[in-house]
């Protein structure tokens, strides 16, 4: 069976992860990685074809888009119209619907299939909240997130002027509220006050208490460790007090990139349109024979 | 928008939850019940046609199995290939790709949709286990029951001759091994050597610890609790040590009753073939707006 050619689209905290977890997939094959320079190839490209233009990489199956959220939306229309299917972490919770309504136009137009906000959360988590729901119909879901690093803050922050490096520590403070600890690390001669403002302002810092703090190095006080409890207490039918809990602790961009990794694999089998994880079978984010995944899994 | 037409057949433990559910669902309405016999009703089936023959009811989308698990395939493949969708909670893990393929083929001939063995385990236990294979595809997956009463576990053990009423419970002993507790009311002049036997050989219980006792009342001891505890330690990528555990605590027919009733309402937009819960979207066991579903629960 021919393996499925995947693209790296930008190599940052999630694309080396990315790569890590299709060199562990045994149906996948690294059809190369684009970058906005070629320039100062970090070494352990050397093995890959790294590029600034997709088309120099040949036939691409899927492309894996791991750019800043913010930049999705412009790769994935222009290669879902080239017949590529695209997979995406797009994490702004209140554009979801949007961003896949626009794309799945352009996807059915073209044959193609995009799987969009396929990341832990939303994502993975997303799945496991809709499951709960159809469980118990009636009552509450908590997600508390952290304590962790949320990637997608961060790089909102990074992308601030003024900003040379910052971190966004998530804090949870139980039934879903969080406290945001932003710690920057400033470009000579930029203000805290004006970065401070900055941030809050932004839509995925408006409704969280938030704090920034300069920092002298973020470097110093990264670690990309993550978690997650999600709790909800519901009614089954008329019965009352069902109790369920999630919980996770893990390495954020590594997950990340392994969801990735599925639902690049899953976008292969669907019929063409945009998805989000919700709307897949998850037995198509796993390779290998489906009776085999049955008899283990069911 | 007309309602699903959902007619429920066999009327025990699961069947009473079933009707419980379908009440509380927006988008159903309960064609009838179907029972081996119509004497000695139950008062609260009052409001509902019950009746021997599923014929009776006029038209029915969907029948709700809620037979003895041994029971399911025969009434699936008559209902099937008469036009009528069926949902089920077969729950005999090693044959559950067998009756699949089965059902399969006869849905696929008649334009129907089955989907069994969704319950909660197997079921929406399936759902998140296979997530998490694909959140960290290395690794090992430890499914913990109880303590509670397993409903297929007492259904088989009050099956045997000799057996008035009977209750196993579920105790779990960790990393996915268990103890059965079998608590069994026997028929005057049973044998409580010959009872424990034939429990013993079933393969329900054949390959766990199991310790069967007589009770003066089963009824007495009763308590439809029930719990899980998933626990996953696995490897995203090259990252290891990622950590995932899901816990619930419920009353056990109440949530396999509303499961029952999510798959059913699923059964109506997949196409023609028979599945396990892992194969559809769990968006699909949702009633209402698709776009507002995925802007509150991705």
């Amino acid at each position: 069976m021919s393996k499925i050619k995947a693209a790296v689209v930008g190599y940052g905290n999630i694309g080396r992860f990315v790569v890590d977890a299709l060199l562990e997939a045994p149906d996948f094959e690294i059809a190369g990685i684009v970058r906005r320079s070629i320039a100062n190839l970090p070494p352990e490209l050397a093995p890959f074809k790294v590029v600034t233009d997709i088309h120099e990489l040949g036939k691409v199956d899927v492309a894996i888009l791991c750019t800043p959220t913010r930049e999705v939306e412009h790769y994935a229309e222009k290669l879902l119209a080239e017949g590529i299917n695209t997979v995406d972490s797009y994490d702004i919770h209140t554009s979801i619907v949007d961003l896949r309504s626009r794309l799945d136009k352009i996807a059915k137009q073209h044959g193609t299939v995009a799987i969009i906000s396929a990341g832990w959360d939303p994502g993975s988590d997303s799945v496991v909240r809709t499951l709960l729901q159809a469980a118990a119909p009636k009552g509450v879901t908590y997600t508390n997130f952290g304590p962790g690093m949320s990637m997608g803050h961060s790089v909102c922050v990074k992308s601030k002027p003024g900003v040379k490096d910052a971190l966004s520590m998530t804090i949870p403070l139980g039934t879903g509220i969080h406290r945001r600890m932003v710690y920057v690390e400033l470009e000579p001669g930029a203000s805290l006050e004006e970065v401070t403002r900055l941030v809050k302002e932004d839509p995925y810092f408006a409704s969280d208490e938030t704090h920034v703090f300069a920092v002298p190095s973020v470097d110093e006080i990264k670690d990309m460790g993550h978690g997650v409890e999600m709790i909800r207490k519901g009614v089954s039918g008329k019965t009352h007090s069902q109790r369920f809990e999630f919980r996770m602790a893990i390495n954020n961009p590594a997950l990340t990139a392994q969801i990735l990794v599925g639902v690049a694999r899953a976008a292969m089998i669907q019929r063409p349109g945009a998805y989000t994880m919700i709307e897949i079978p998850v037995i198509d984010l796993l390779p290998g024979d489906r009776e085999e995944l049955i008899r283990h899994l069911v």
